[in-house]
């Protein structure tokens, strides 16, 4: 129950993506929620065939390292930069207050979501990226606005998206070709694409 | 998708109940994903064997159709008042933006949701109670200041906990127990239990 009462802080983390419905940033426990709604209604399209109560255990369990490491912007090279270690020095603090035999689950679940190894997983994950994709598309752009950030970026972000499923891929380039045709996101320029942002394990 | 852009509005439906980590109410979508965390830790004390990823579909969508119905406050008893009625033609407006087989899916968990008839349903309900309880408890009462409510009220209303897990009944009744003597909660009157709320199926 300390561990159920401690998570009510994941509600606290902000996200730099807007809310469609209204006229605020979204925090991690309501990106949480999207996603595992997204797969109770999204599933279907998985390439593989993918274990549903496992990927929602592994979207709604996914942030939960942030409530102590911080929300990573995608697009943010220095915050980037050991965010590997504060997430599993964080892991280890927040799955601690849970019996030993939990803490071991809840740390493999999040350690499944990151390695992006299972189908289940990669379905996940493919949810994170996909979510403020729809969250941007419907706000006119969003962190899409960001300065320097460009279409290839984006496409280089959201292209864990094609590992679990195509459909899903297809759909996502044409809200971002749409968002470069609209004046939301900078086209492509000569620079090689992701110089902008460090790694590719954010979760925006 | 135009499902999953719209019940984006479920992060701005408001509750009545505080958040522990911040000093703000909390919203539908805060609420859903974190009785879907408490059935990932809690699941094991589930008095028959449930289906987890069942549960966890069944929380996520629970609440949705308070998008177009509301939230109804669980201590109101002229909201309560045809709330079946807005809440089943909210269902049926939300759940059309579905197609035909996933309407019947949705509508299908939603119901089972509400008929409290199947073991993962009773866990379901029994953890949309007993987090408002441990949200009160950990904020110095939260709603339990409500006017005119007493502990009679509250083990009433909570008193479904029961039907899904005698272990976690206990533990709720320990700590409306416990805010009964710290001031927090009135105790029992001579009125009957009850007389101040209609009906037993709101959603705190």
């Amino acid at each position: 129950m300390e561990f159920v009462v401690e998570v009510d802080r994941l509600k606290t983390v902000m996200r730099r993506s807007p809310l469609i419905a209204a006229n605020r940033l979204e925090n991690d426990a309501e990106h949480s929620w999207h996603l595992a709604l997204m797969v109770c209604v999204l599933a279907e399209y998985s390439d593989q065939p993918i274990d549903v109560g496992r990927t929602l255990q592994l979207v709604i369990v996914h942030d939960l390292v942030e409530i102590y490491a911080g929300d990573t912007f995608v697009y943010d090279n220095e915050g980037a930069k050991g965010q590997v270690a504060r997430e599993r020095d964080a892991a280890g603090r927040l799955f601690a207050l849970l019996p030993d035999d939990q803490a071991d689950t809840f740390h493999g679940l999040w350690e499944e979501f990151e390695a992006h190894a299972t189908p289940e997983a990669r379905f996940a994950k493919a949810m994170d990226r996909l979510q403020p994709t729809l969250m941007n598309f419907n706000t006119g752009g969003g962190t899409w606005h960001t300065p320097g950030v460009t279409s290839d970026d984006v496409v280089l972000r959201k292209s864990v998206i094609q590992d679990a499923s195509h459909v899903l891929w297809h759909y996502a380039k044409r809200l971002i070709g749409l968002g470069v045709a609209r004046g939301w996101l900078a086209a492509a320029t000569d620079s090689a694409p992701g110089e902008l942002a460090g790694g590719d394990r954010n979760d925006d």
